[in-house]
């Protein structure tokens, strides 16, 4: 038989894993790869340089290749040359989840209109399985919430933090220096690497598409080191946290922000880079996915297991199946964070004045915010008051409300800090 | 379109769930249910009952029927009905995973030689997804470790031991008071179960044939209040947990025992009814997959997954797909128990006396036995004292060789437990 032939676009961290990883599979040829330099060291045994071409039009043109792998990321030229390759009649697999949550569901149509398909495991949570497991075997279920920590860099930050009582600022610099984080971490930390993973993510799932404009999204870089130590107080972890869900109208609440979270739930233990999903639909329940959400081998995982599902249907059929097509018809409407609901932790600096927790606790009746927990460990040094609340459930609307108005109070100081919970 | 037509065997807890799920997807449609007795009160809403049959031959022998469910468990009738099925053209979905693992192989072949599929998501796990990701976006992987909990009756019993601090008989009392333990428990507790599981999930997972007689098995009912105790202050949980390994030279090992678990593993962290699979394999790393391994609904999910990713391919192409294809060539060389290594949790209770540490240090030394932890807390109203003691890694034959000298041996009055660790 034939060997099928793969050219591949990028040859980093996760390009190296695929090849090294191909390797083993003899109905599978990678025959052409797109590098930037041709002359870079590479740490991969065996390299036939040959292969190697700076010219990525060189792939997507070329008429022996069945398959291209897209592993460069970002929007350009990366979405020009799947198009390219879609229309010279070529599946897709790639890791771009930028792409996909800018333009999934234009390059998806395209990918129809030419009878290609275009696979992405790896663009999600790297090695864990979660694509084709909804596409597949949960496509029974109707899918009605997703929390899940899908960005490495933030929760090792966050586990660090935690565990060394540090704060965010020296954190990011040891995780900078150990190759965690980025020089310019903005991607990471600001939340906008895991915006894109759970706009894709929500969109299969939900069967809607998500539109990434309409996520709400917070970084983790206002966390501060007292902020663990209380939430740990209160039987609490702090992660951040990519949700989606859909309510009885088909409304959809998708956005990225950090959340206490109950030490009870599995997700609170998911420590340092990897990386969890959590799924609830009926009639499966909740289930829970976690693993290694990124790296050389992990990722190649999930492209390998990609290339071989379009392998094994290019030697049965010339037809894709219908559960690899991923365009989505509707558009949710989606809540805005002011309608949503939730349970918070705030954290304020008082003066130590009388009438402090009574002025607090009018503010709060005011906006229909009821308390759940309160904590005051006596006074700082400066002769204020750090207080820390917990609520009930109310509405962003409420809580903003609260805040303007406890700005405008005499008695509080500052806000430190105001965070969303999960229990 | 033609609706797809499904016959279902058994209306019992799954297939109720099956057939209340199914009642969504207007492609399908069960035209026909056997049930042991006819005039039983269901608990389904518009439950049509023209469509109940007591003989379940009227379903494998209907030539309208394009699938069958087969709910009921058990090996026979239930391995006829299914070759009958498929004899006369139909694939099959089963969540029998007593058959599987004491018949797959046979059952595999057979649907090979009439070109039909069986699929079997429901029969591992209840409705975590593991079987499909293993055989679809995991097949790049060389998989050679699978620690799991496949029984939510034990793995109940063992948490509320902890919880509870009590003993095994009070809880199973309590757990088949709330329909968690049979009345006779013997398939769960004794570890029956577990294995008929992990049998066919290394089977797929190495590719190999791993024969359930040549499956290791040990069950909790010798677990004590004490061994909970003892684990938690050595910082482990006890869980009965399904082990398969693969050596570099091809030899599996593959068991069911109880295993003191390090806190540090997540394993350690699902209690009560819940389930779990962590896989390790190149190059994916170590994976986990969690959730509701039995009940109406999550079973459902899986049995419904099944028959859409068939119903999906009888609407394609005739041919089903060869990653759906169970058969496997070869089977295992086992490691008998005796060959393998471990680490052991062992409590014994000896006589207050002096030279006991001594003799059972001597004991140890003399089969290779290093100690990594050892605890006495004094001496018990009866003037004997427990011992509790955790080993490095070491032979079983060697620990089953120490264990005969300490019964010859004086100081020893008896051994309390032996259970292995995993780190």
């Amino acid at each position: 038989m034939d060997k099928i032939k793969i050219g591949m676009i990028g040859l980093g961290t996760v390009g190296s894993g695929v090849l090294k990883t191909l390797a083993n599979f003899e109905q599978i040829e990678i025959i052409k790869i797109a590098v930037k330099n041709l002359n870079k060291q590479r740490n991969i045994d065996n390299l036939d340089k040959s292969i190697l071409t700076d010219n990525p039009y060189e792939i997507v043109n070329n008429p022996e290749i069945q398959i291209i792998i897209e592993v460069v990321g970002g929007i350009e030229p990366a979405f020009d040359l799947i198009k390219t390759a879609i229309k010279n009649g070529k599946h897709v697999v790639t890791a771009n989840k930028e792409l996909l949550a800018k333009h999934g569901e234009e390059l998806f149509l395209f990918a129809e209109q030419y009878n290609k398909v275009v696979l992405y495991e790896a663009a999600i949570a790297g090695g864990i399985p979660i694509i084709m497991p909804i596409k597949t075997i949960l496509t029974g279920n109707k899918i009605t919430k997703i929390a899940a920590i899908l960005n490495g860099t933030t929760n090792y930050i966050l586990t660090k933090m935690d565990v060394n009582q540090a704060s965010y600022e020296s954190i990011l610099k040891e995780a900078q220096e150990l190759g965690y984080a980025e020089g310019d971490p903005t991607g990471d930390v600001e939340g906008f690497d895991a915006a894109y993973k759970i706009a894709t993510l929500s969109t299969i799932a939900f069967n809607k598409r998500i539109n990434i404009q309409n996520i709400y999204r917070e970084g983790i870089s206002k966390i501060q080191a007292d902020d663990m130590k209380y939430a740990n107080e209160f039987g609490f972890k702090i992660k951040l946290i990519a949700l989606a869900q859909l309510d009885e109208k088909g409304n959809a609440d998708v956005r990225v922000h950090p959340m206490l979270v109950k030490k009870s739930k599995s997700l609170a233990h998911i420590d340092y880079v990897t990386n969890a999903i959590t799924i609830e639909g009926h009639p499966v329940g909740e289930i829970m996915f976690s693993g290694p959400g990124a790296g050389e081998f992990p990722t190649a995982s999930s492209v390998v297991g990609d290339v071989l599902a379009i392998a094994t249907e290019l030697t049965t059929t010339d037809y894709p199946l219908p559960m690899m097509r991923c365009h989505h018809e509707t558009t949710a409407k989606m809540l805005d964070i002011s309608e949503t609901s939730n349970k918070y932790y705030l954290s304020v600096n008082t003066k130590n004045k009388v009438g402090v927790i009574a002025s607090l606790g009018r503010i709060f009746a005011q906006n229909n915010i009821s308390i759940s927990s309160l904590l005051q460990k006596g006074l700082k040094a400066d002769n204020t008051a750090n207080i820390v609340v917990i609520t009930e459930q109310c509405l962003e609307k409420d809580m903003q409300n609260a805040i303007k108005s406890m700005k405008n109070d005499e008695c509080i100081n500052a806000i430190n800090s105001l965070i969303r919970v999960m229990e």
